[in-house]
């Protein structure tokens, strides 16, 4: 559990961090998140992360807290008080506190800003990574604006216990038309058949991973190929090798879909080969 | 502003009233709520309101946090140390607060109760039914479960702001095939070009609103006739009336949708009867 939590300006104990019972965050899931990974006592591509986060607010109207290297210092101090040499940065921002109403809170409201360092394990990441983990699918029933990093996560977290009721660490979400749409907290990769690379576009179905856009860089240096396709549950299954990516675990292989082994079950090369060479790649700051 | 909020057992100052910051309400969305009016001091159907809480409950896994009798004495309590004698009554409840996981936690922590009673003026909400509201319809970018009442708003929150900008009060939104789901804070009802009540039957795209549930049984009892059936926006501005229900509104009627007059563009003698029929037959408690 940290220790110390960034609330709206002060560093308090976690047992006294809170936010108004009318915060717009806790009554109208009215808030947009970052999640980053912290290695090395450095943030990994906070750069990104910053950029996401002032899309997410922009799309719903809000605007930044502070200014960007305001935000970073408050993560670096959240970072130090804490003492987090390996694990993740939780930054929350949403639209404030004041009697309910589903219209905005006048200028004069204060946005709620959070910010939560904890430290994670690098080995059980790795262990995890070198054991493959199982994901269950399920239809996607999220809203249509997935593109925008919100704080409405009950579909996720429900569909992460439905995976955990099955033995399965993931759940990939599944559009109308039968696409993988992405994890409930990941993006979705393949290695196809053919051997290449393969992960959905961006749409709005999707959220804009931190982690995949870099590992596209990744991609790129090692002269792998890629293309940006939907790809179905059948063809996850059919497929060489699968993958899901995330500030929280970087790449980690998929090893079983619905119970149907990925290849041979065991993890492939290509995603070890990437999992390897992202954090040469990753800014750190 | 209400002086005195419940939370967690305790009735404190609303300036004091919080939550914590890792509340699953505020990380997640994952909470639902109710709001009830209060009329002459006295809770409307808060039998079915406090049915309706537990279906939500029970659709996310969560139990309800107290006995159906001991909330409502909190209800009574909560409008009593508020002097309410016309408004509102807010309940919402959470999976309680913890470190930041997907997943749910365990069964030792304590479900979030918040209860709000607000005042609000009666001759406002009538004058507000005597001239009528303009609504504005949109594509309807919510989750698979809108029959499940969770804090997950901020679609609700963005359409009530572009009604707003084009001076609508409410937003009506539109499913994939045409047709009306639901207000965004209310049912939606026509009066169609045959003279028939008619509103969308309960499926997952829409709540089922207490208010809609008793005047079917208003409607039943004024031996009016009414079909559980959707409409698509083109029948609605070419109905005799239209009007939307809810708690904090009952019946209003709506005198224009995207600009264009429902008939004379004056609330219509149905929508007027219903509300004038409503509380003679919801329960008071």
């Amino acid at each position: 559990m940290p220790r110390i939590v960034y609330v709206n300006g002060r560093y308090v104990p976690w047992a006294d961090a809170s936010v108004h019972a009318e915060d717009r965050g806790f009554q109208f899931g009215d808030g947009v998140y970052e999640v980053i990974e912290v290695r090395d006592r450095a943030l990994i591509d906070a750069t990104r992360h910053l950029e996401r986060l002032a899309r997410s607010l922009g799309e719903i109207q809000m605007e930044m807290p502070m200014p960007q290297a305001a935000l970073g210092h408050v993560f670096r101090e959240t970072v130090r008080r804490n003492r987090v040499t390996d694990g993740t940065l939780y930054l929350q921002v949403t639209r404030g506190a004041r009697p309910r109403d589903f219209l905005f809170p006048d200028e004069a409201t204060r946005q709620t800003v959070v910010c939560i360092a904890r430290p994670s394990s690098r080995a059980a990441s790795d262990a995890r990574a070198a054991n493959g983990i199982a994901v269950k699918t399920l239809p996607d029933p999220r809203w249509a604006r997935c593109d925008i990093k919100t704080v409405m996560l009950l579909p996720s977290s429900l569909a992460k216990e439905a995976a955990k009721a099955e033995g399965a660490k993931e759940a990939w979400f599944v559009d109308e038309a039968g696409f993988v749409t992405e994890g409930a907290s990941s993006n979705a990769w393949i290695v196809d058949a053919g051997g290449r690379l393969r992960t959905r576009p961006v749409d709005s179905a999707i959220l804009r991973g931190v982690t995949r856009t870099t590992l596209l860089d990744v991609i790129s240096r090692l002269g792998l190929e890629v293309v940006e396709a939907p790809f179905t549950v059948a063809e996850a299954k059919a497929a060489r090798e699968a993958f899901v990516t995330a500030a929280t675990n970087i790449v980690t292989p998929v090893v079983a879909i619905d119970g149907t082994p990925v290849a041979d079950g065991k993890p492939g090369g290509v995603s070890r080969r990437l999992r390897a060479a992202f954090h040469a790649v990753a800014e750190r700051s």
